[in-house]
């Protein structure tokens, strides 16, 4: 098939440097940034700590690593643990970095299905340090949107006063903290107020090619710069990375609302379309992500939940003639498949997708 | 109050070596173990191997340094992570050593009342280490006696067949491996038939003054070996340790089951006494250990759980002239109190925890 | 003073990248190499491999990251140490990150002057791994250029015949290795022959923003992106550094005899200028790096080594109404100042260099 | 033969308890020291506080534990580092535990033939750690006595001042800090005085069977017993060792001199012997311990050094007709064979060791 139109749906880690992005990096003016003297990093770290209104911020390569440099510039004693959401990206999707390389432990919480946890959990899992059969406590750390759900505000000002009450730091891995600031329709410092540290990706939504923000009090970046140079992340010319990473808080970060809207609308689709086959809660579409099964009995005859999972998605990929549209989503895990709308998806593709999505319903 | 009677029922980590485990420190024939050449130390580790159905087996100075070192010989590889239960010994008291020493990262399965997990949450959290977002699991590790139960053989033999099937070794934190032979009347073999390597210590109820004992196939106890001495746990002459470990291998494990009657003993009488007052289920007494929880509306009047457990265990402890003698409990935590009985707890002690008890109430 | 000139010969690390490197940045087709699917970056590491005779290759933030990588990738066993020269960079430069974060213990051998170590020496601190007493020798370090000096082929391939008797790796810090490669007039690969993995910066001289690459054997490399990951250096669309670190590898790599020409014609001018002011050694200007002695005696009465030093840079920096140039050096330690010429260093602003230099020794 | 008599002299490690020794440990008063309950062991760390002036003293397992959680506790912060010779215990026989487990980078430095080190390279290499590329200089760490010899305690005053300047503490690995106590003939104090923490060995020359002592100020032990914890050396009714190390102590600490002469006796009947034999510098056997060459043209034809030293040990060890004895010596390395002398050596075994050797140069 000649003119096949891919719309890559799975993550929105996929996003493509817009054009604005690109010509920035063409004409930054860049310098050592190992020296501090890359003038578009500096501009940049600038932006961010008056953005969220913090002493100071620090540009590092990725996501992962500005959580890493932020729990162990928290965790200064040996037998530091962190108390952080059972679902959280730290204490999965980081390959345990924090305890394998920094020997901190992770203390998980569960979290409830709207991402918060229970706050007797987090007191009652508190170590003060003062047994030596036990961990110290010296952190929380909170994920806002976490697996695409807005964690609110009074939740975060709770969490933020039982660790003033215990006398521990909260640090926020905000990677995709502009879709929650979106969907509450506040101020990033409304939300960034409740935490003592946060990390913010450029990437994702916000389309940067590479990079996260991290932000705190001066001390805490002062440590955290030494642990971004022990890692490997004090970069050169990394103004190149910055001009962009200008663009994705200043400008991209303003539009995460259409991508909400696709979202939602998506899900609609699908229920609208068939509620037999896709098993989802609109209410749960809080962001740019949607999580939603496949029935396998009404959607393939004798086959199981993963196998009708992977299936839907086969299909979606596929391009026909009938139909030359590919649509990549994520299966998620053995339940559930998942679609995360972002920039890169325009409202023709939009169209697309629902009319690929009625096409496979009707094979 | 000149002869106050003191019994210390706390733990029995407080038991007193035997004169027989004196004199046979007295007597040990020892050499220097760094070499191997501490003929007690061989034949202590010896004994146990053949006890345990193991090919090897090495002495260690504490429970905690060999649940350690178990650990770490199975976590070979940089990223691996332990699969354990969220109320075990080796997440919650041993102050995260496999992290914060050896950077290994603990993932907690949530532990039922009864002290077994839910298998298909090993299954779900099981990682093959073949995403680099996330950990390798290497092992599994459980707890028998866990809190004082009994975890069923039925349990283990189906925990080391999902192990099998995920190709990952299983250890057992045995610290009171003996408690639970005890309590389910077997030989040590039908126990430790099911797992890769064990812990046991040889203080607790067995009564020796210091030391462990850990078991596996030979590769293990060669890293195993490596592993003692890093950590500072390679003694000389450390067949005066030995010694008394023997008779606690061989004659003092035999005797537990005088430690569980009485604790049945004293959790019926609890009921007798005062059912209003003291909350504990005489099913979960299956070994040496009584957990109960003081009401404190029906002991005290207008005071929290926590005081009512504190004022319990104080009064027991404080000798009057009416009766001289000062009981130890342990404020387990905010709800419970506890009793451990041991071998330093006569017929004629018990009869005095008893009386004791009588006085305490009557205030 | 309106039109200064500015030059910036501190280090190899502030070039800039040329107008080629960015407009390969506007056009560089990316994707999400988390994913592995940015193209730019597959064509990188494959042009890498080949370049330098190794099966796979891997783009890293960082030279820091990339050596981290490399070593621990080797150091697979727990206890295991790498054998290096203690004035390598990663002994020094890297906040002994090996040890801090991976618990590799670094082994340092003597430097000679020219680089090279002892091989007798590297013989007698080689450690098998077989007294728990001590570390387990896993890799050699060796690093070319060092210092600015060129270490011969023939002492690279002795240093693999005794790694490879021992039975253990070689890997090479390469940061700067077109500079040997160039100096040497060889082939890449007649100097990586010799070597299992390499790291080599394309910042530096080859004038890449950002970036380094590592290479070697199929599972070192599967090992590497694990690590890459753990320590957050897993970019998304990292094709934008990419691309210019094609032009680095495949061009820039190969215009350093002009900076090698500034630095012997720079080191002739101090000597022939004042012999009795500038202490150096022609035969050690190898590459692009002088490190020139300033003698306190005959360039400013009364005054330390360490002041004749800075104040000559210090003069060097500040532009006059006579001579409105600035040419930035690098007060090395407390003997020697440091110039390093790149492509940043134009032959006008060589010749501005040599100019100010008159005015300086004028004063 | 029937009654070969054996004399082990390989190391003052292989010493037995005494029966002074075995008799406190059938009679010592314990307590779970756990809880800091065990009043034996609490008596031996106030007697050693006392004796080495310190505020505050713990019992430990090995003195390779003592050296770990001294570094440990020295080193608070990530990217610290230890400053210790390169001769040193804690460098080259404790499998690098300080990085392998704790994280801390050593830095050697070269001892000299004497033990000491130069002053100038302390300050050379020491690191204030206000460069991110460098890690940052925690603790000095010296050894005395070093390899058998005794370091003058002017030199121990010079490297206090310096650490004084340089603002970071002293740990003294005082394994035979009563060796260098004796051979100096001064108090404890007046060695100690001279460092901030310090370990000692109850084992070795002093003859207790298990265990060491360090020593520090209050914060210091603080700080240690919670890495003793984590560790695995916390220890329950280890007033079973404490009370062979009171002993050890304050008794066998003070009967060095005679392991002494015995050392510097056998030195010079090797001399007087076969000077063309034995290689060794009369003035260099300052405690207990000889090192000594073999030279392999006059020992034995047609040999290398190394088989040279392997075989007079081989010979010194095999019991012959005419003379019934084994003399165990250390084959240390290539060059040099190793005796020292301890309490289990009385008069009659050295006259026993004498006549072996005429035996064996006789052949």
């Amino acid at each position: 098939m000649a003119n096949v139109r891919t719309i890559d749906i799975r993550s929105d880690t996929v996003t493509q440097p817009t054009q604005e992005m690109r010509e920035a990096m063409l004409s930054a003016e860049v310098g050592d940034d190992v020296y501090g003297e890359d003038p578009t990093v500096n501009r940049l770290q600038a932006i961010a700590a008056e953005m969220f209104g913090k002493e100071d911020a620090l540009f590092v390569p990725t996501g992962t690593m500005g959580n890493l440099i932020s729990i162990l510039a928290h965790c200064q004693e040996r037998g530091s643990e962190v108390l952080l959401g059972n679902h959280s990206h730290i204490y999965i999707y980081e390959q345990g970095g924090i305890a394998q390389l920094g020997g901190v432990v992770p203390r998980p919480l569960r979290n409830l299905p709207d991402g918060t946890f229970d706050l007797e959990e987090l007191r009652y899992l508190y170590n003060p340090g003062t047994d030596p059969h036990r961990t110290k406590s010296a952190v929380v750390a909170i994920e806002n949107t976490i697996c695409g759900k807005v964690i609110p505000i009074e939740f975060m000002a709770q969490v933020k006063k039982v660790a003033n009450e215990l006398n521990i730091p909260v640090h926020l891995d905000g990677a995709r903290m502009f879709n929650a600031v979106t969907a509450l329709n506040i101020e990033p410092t409304e939300l960034t107020k409740h935490v003592d540290s946060l990390n913010v990706c450029l990437s994702k939504g916000l389309c940067a090619p590479v990079g996260s923000i991290i932000a705190g009090k001066k001390d805490f970046i002062t440590r955290a710069k030494r642990l971004r140079k022990v890692l490997g992340g004090g970069m050169r010319q990394s103004g190149v990375l910055a001009s962009p990473g200008i663009i994705a808080l200043t400008k991209m970060s303003k539009r995460l609302q259409h991508d909400h809207n696709k979202a939602k609308k998506f899900g609609k689709a699908l229920l609208e379309l068939r509620p037999d086959v896709f098993k989802l809660n609109l209410d749960e579409i809080q962001t740019n992500m949607v999580l939603f099964g496949v029935d396998p009995a009404n959607f393939l005859k004798n086959t199981s939940n993963a196998n009708a999972v992977k299936e839907f998605c086969a299909r979606m990929k596929k391009p026909t003639s009938d139909c030359p549209v590919s649509v990549e989503l994520l299966a998620y895990d053995e339940r559930n498949a998942r679609a995360v709308f972002h920039n890169d998806v325009s409202d023709e593709d939009f169209d697309l997708i629902i009319i690929k999505l009625h096409h496979v319903l009707k094979e």
